[in-house]
């Protein structure tokens, strides 16, 4: 992949997003029925309801099955952090990935709690790495974005298509339930830049404190964030140019993968801010692709909520997380199998022998 | 039991409530250092980290165990119905009981999903009841609160501790996570004026659809709830008064619960409207009886948001449900659960070798 010309790349790229389609309506309006006729005031479980629906719909059936869960990290690191924009160093990136890899991070946690399983790819870590990860390194980190683009034009369609490689790969394995996540330390900045610049808000309503700054720091982070926005001048109607310059190769594997999810017909839940920019990413090069996502949590990152919000995407879980790694998507997967659960066990009225609504 | 004056039984309830206290700071302090000691930026769990040191301070240790999971599940029926204010017929409470023991409703799906008991108790229903209920039957529903008060000062406090029994029971046998769950036709509209009143809220700013009333409805429910109080002129300062008058027999039972779990240090998860009804009640007899519930979802009935408000709860699952039965609750497990977990299976920064914040 890394001989093909940024031409020859976009084209795969644009392969994958004319084979996305629509929902199936028909599957979606079975599953309401069906729905409507348990023992339950209809429309009472809300978006348990929905979710059904959405699965229906996406795996073109009314008898919609999760057979194997995963969540898909993609790691990366940022020349921005040369700024000051992160409170923990760049190595931190590597070391996490090693206690990923060894099973105590937050992710491994959270996934093993939802028998799901984590797979871990190097899309551009800084530092050389070993072991059990999915090697696809794109680059060894983007640059500095405040001096010039973080990335080429096919170093983010490389990422990209890492991402979708990913995702086809496990799908094809029978994973039919994904989960976007992130690992790279200064990322908040990056997604921060791409969520103002694709929701067109201002840097000032979307900032904020990532791992934990201080207000030196978040001033650090904000005049990072505007320098390489008035640096690079990114098209806010060109999502790639926005990628390329200020964004980064995890972010460019997240919104890959959303994309070969939804060409595959499989729900993918996205985690919290990092992944929302992935998201708003493949949103952008392809709206029907929002169609296969799931939302997951609302992080405490304000610039989340502008993400989602434009994604049309409503949060299920109020947690005031800001962790990544995918641990508010692992955290969701209980609430989509409970969907399922209520679609396929849940008595009807006539089963029940229970009277339906009198007015 | 029934044949203790109301002076006995409120004596009983006062030892019960005297019974409550704080909890361990000591064991708080104690988990958030070690929250703060695991590879993960501090505090970037959110509640998830919150839960993980209130059911430390309530079980008294740095090592919390959940055991054996339940739902407590109240029944009764309600007067109040004579008045058009729900759009089920009564019979449904008993028809839904016999489902719910047949393991066909939605909190059976959902509790099976959660490795969770659910205990099904008659506190009131108005029809004949066979089976595997736990019969404690204490009138045949309540009577119609706008005629006079809903039941006896008696009835009242013979359901509160109803539900400290069962709870008192079940936690004797091991339980040590309960959810608080509630059955009755028409319980929507008791929940409602308890909540306005204990909360110092308009009828208008909390009464909602319930199961799903249309305007006429819902027209007719708002005038039962004033006639109600402006007939039986409940003292909002006497939460035991409140209920008599207003309120339901299950709903008694679930205020009974709370206290008792909270007198035995075992958390008990606070499920929807009617839930958050009794939670009040518990709260404004023994405020510090707060310290143990944890919340669950916000349901689209707009009288929750009120109490879980005053009740200083946040809810942690935003699904638009609007069931009841503890199916808020049950959904809840899984991330009480997670906060163990993280608590116990994540590495340390210095055994997993990885760098502390830099700045």
């Amino acid at each position: 992949m890394q001989n093909l010309s940024a031409a020859q790349l976009n084209a795969q790229l644009q392969t994958l997003i004319a084979s996305i389609t629509d929902l199936d309506e028909e599957s979606i309006g079975q599953i309401e029925k069906r729905l409507d006729s348990l023992t339950k005031p209809q429309g009472s479980l809300g978006r348990l309801e929905y979710l059904a629906k959405q699965l229906g719909g996406i795996q073109r059936t009314s008898n919609p099955k999760i057979l194997k869960k995963s969540v898909l990290l993609m790691a990366g690191d940022h020349g921005v952090v040369a700024e000051g924009v992160s409170a923990f160093p760049q190595e931190v990136t590597s070391q996490m990935i090693y206690n990923i890899l060894g099973g105590g991070a937050a992710i491994n946690v959270l996934a093993r709690q939802a028998n799901a399983e984590v797979f871990c790819t190097d899309v551009g870590v800084a530092f050389p790495l070993e072991g059990d990860i999915i090697h696809k390194r794109v680059a060894n980190g983007t640059r500095n974005m405040t001096k010039g683009p973080a990335m080429t034009r096919q170093q983010a369609l490389q990422a990209l298509l890492v991402g979708a490689e990913i995702a086809d790969e496990k799908i094809r394995a029978g994973y039919n339930l994904l989960a976007t996540g992130d690992l790279g330390i200064g990322n908040t900045t990056p997604s921060t830049a791409i969520i103002a610049l694709l929701t067109n808000s201002t840097i000032e309503s979307v900032v904020d404190r990532g791992t934990g700054l201080d207000d030196a720091g978040l001033s650090k982070k904000r005049h990072a964030i505007k320098k390489a926005i008035e640096i690079n001048q990114p098209d806010p109607q060109d999502a790639l140019d926005v990628l390329t310059k200020v964004g980064g190769l995890e972010i460019a594997a997240i919104a890959g993968s959303i994309l070969q999810a939804a060409a595959s017909r499989v729900p993918i839940v996205i985690d919290g801010l990092i992944s929302a920019a992935g998201a708003l990413i493949a949103a952008k090069l392809a709206p029907k692709s929002t169609a296969f996502m799931i939302p997951s949590h609302n992080s405490v990152e304000i610039g989340h909520c502008k993400a989602l919000t434009d994604l049309g995407l409503e949060p299920v879980l109020n947690l005031n997380m800001r962790l990544g790694e995918g641990t508010g998507a692992a955290l969701t997967f209980h609430l989509i199998e409970a969907a399922l659960h209520i679609l396929e066990e849940m008595s009807t009225f006539a089963d029940a022998g229970v009277s339906e609504r009198s007015i």
